[in-house]
């Protein structure tokens, strides 16, 4: 294998696969990156068998071949390159050269055959966004997906696809965050459970840009495919949580209030929240509405906090207990001036809503007030 | 106590003296800043019982006092109070009340009385200098400040003065850094080693702009003194390295070489160098001089790196091994575009130097090459 490239490209197309080598691993060749030559072309190939990427750039090859290369090596000595032409040899010793200006390494490979197959992918159903639409919609639920191993369906986000509409809906057992847009091409009706680590990976990989990305998805994987690259994983087996159940549809109090002045109450309040010593003890904010105005303090050893906005409110008063991280979390994803906050009574789950539109929603479910 | 003063300046002061408050500590006075009124101005002070930090303000006193808060919750809700007055109070119930606009914050405190006194000093000699100048200085010798508690005096850095020249030296064994330059101002001739550790907090403290700094010396104790700020540390005791005498003042052999090429060289190779697995073996890399050229190469279980460099050389070829982070460390903050690099036989010392002036020396002691 004898190629020559240039240094931004390959970097390019390398920075991209690593997002798939795997970090700690009793298999070697999993921490390797798979080059293949074809034609006028080189593949890079990375799978930790959960993920796997594939990218593929244009160069001038001079002799066909492939062969695998410690992924963290290559990468490192590509970037500390200069931004020239890069001549990339696998020698007849096996070594891989990687040869530009005065610099020489020689790095050992692995074997091209021992690199597992990234599984094949019969697309049955599909949709394209732009991959700036989508970046904003992973990042604005990824944050609720779950950790908790024992519940795996809820480590992932929900992609659902129903009259044209994509909504992406995460769900951790405290809250849910769910996001949708239209999409601007007729498709067919589907859903799938896309890993949370996944989205996390493809979130860095996409751009903020308005080109294409595409998603398919088959019985047991999905793909997201884009211009030189594509990113392929499993999709979590089992029932989402049916969402549409869950958010309430009514309320008996609400809101109406300037995004960032909550926030930043929410922000300095967490300082007392969470700065309890007894720290299995959950120190809840309790969020009081009054006529025109909302409360939000906290009392425990280290203080007392007590934050006072002045609002728009309709319906009831009302009192009931919150982890503020929760509110938080969701509030900083936010792009809207104002937003409509909506409760129900203190033991009912609480709505942060746009004032216009219905295309997101984050819920929140209450802590019980320790009266102490 | 009874004060209100804009966010900006109590925060400025907050962020100058939490680089001395105690962060593990059985003492939780340590974590404290103590707050002083007097007259129209508040002092804040923390001391770590090594380095000890004062930072003076004016603001509006309306009754004076003084009081000690918890430096962190202190500065973390400060620092998130929207950009205006704010009104600090100690209440009756010896609780710190932090109020801005909607916001009430009452805080634990702690008593004044049990805060520990900073060190009294009577400066016996000083000198003043530009902050950026100290800064710079700081900057180009610090990295080679020993961490080796057992040798007490190579963990702090000299500071030299003689004939009206600034001389700050540090060394750890395997290296040596030296930066001079002249004081615009005369000045008696003196010495002190200031503990590495004080320097990067006051490093931090100082900004980069072309205010003095005060620095002053009594027998045990060091002051360094700005507009508003007093940082006070000890000084370290005992005799430091006689660096006049270990620094060769000839050559065999001398290359004058591009000092950003030489330094991406050491960059790459050091991937190499760092790789290998057996991390207790050093892998050293080779410096090879040649008529018209150096070569710097490596090589063990990773790989191979050879890095070509076309430079004047002077003197003899010559061949001698290095551990290349002590070469970057001094590299990186060599501002020159060339430099000289002096070799004297395969186990003597190597300097770099300017080209022009002497007002920075590095010294760089070699490692044996294995011949494996």
């Amino acid at each position: 294998m004898k190629i020559v490239c240039y240094k931004d490209t390959i970097l390019k197309a390398i920075n991209s696969v690593v997002k798939a080598v795997a970090s700690k691993t009793t298999m070697p060749i999993l921490e390797g990156i798979l080059i293949q030559t074809n034609d006028n072309e080189i593949k890079l190939t990375t799978y930790d068998l959960e993920i796997g990427i594939e990218y593929v750039i244009e160069c001038e090859v001079k002799e066909q071949g492939s062969t695998v290369v410690n992924a963290v090596m290559f990468s490192e000595i590509i970037r500390k390159l200069p931004d020239t032409e890069i001549h990339i040899t696998l020698n007849n010793q096996n070594l891989l050269e990687i040869e530009c200006e005065g610099s020489l390494y020689k790095l050992a490979t692995m074997s091209p055959e021992e690199f597992p197959e990234l599984p094949k992918i019969e697309v049955e159903n599909s949709i394209e966004v732009d991959q700036n639409v989508l970046k904003n919609m992973i990042r604005k639920t990824i944050f609720a997906v779950s950790s908790e191993e024992s519940r795996p369906i809820f480590t992932g986000c929900l992609f659902e696809i129903e009259n044209s509409k994509l909504t992406l809906v995460a769900v951790d057992g405290f809250r849910l965050a769910l996001k949708s847009i239209f999409l601007t091409k007729q498709s067919n009706d589907f859903k799938a459970v896309i890993p949370g680590k996944t989205l996390n990976e493809v979130n860095k990989i996409i751009t903020d840009s308005f080109e294409p990305i595409k998603i398919g998805v088959s019985k047991n994987q999905a793909l997201f495919e884009m211009d030189n690259c594509k990113v392929v994983t499993r999709i979590l087996d089992g029932e989402f949580l049916n969402y549409k159940n869950v958010i309430p549809n009514s309320w008996e109090t609400r809101i109406k209030v300037n995004k960032n002045n909550i926030q930043d109450s929410f922000e300095r309040i967490s300082l007392i929240s969470a700065s309890s010593i007894e720290k299995e003890k959950k120190y809840p904010v309790k969020v009081q509405v009054d006529i025109g105005k909302v409360i939000i303090s906290c009392t425990n050893q280290t203080g007392d906090a007590k934050e006072e906005l002045f609002v728009s409110t309709e319906g009831k008063n009302l009192e009931v207990g919150f982890n503020p991280k929760y509110f938080l979390d969701s509030l900083k994803v936010i792009e809207d001036e104002e937003v409509y906050i909506e409760f129900g009574t203190s033991i009912s789950p609480c709505l942060i809503k746009s004032i216009e539109k219905d295309d997101y929603i984050y819920m929140i479910l209450p802590i019980r007030l320790k009266e102490d």
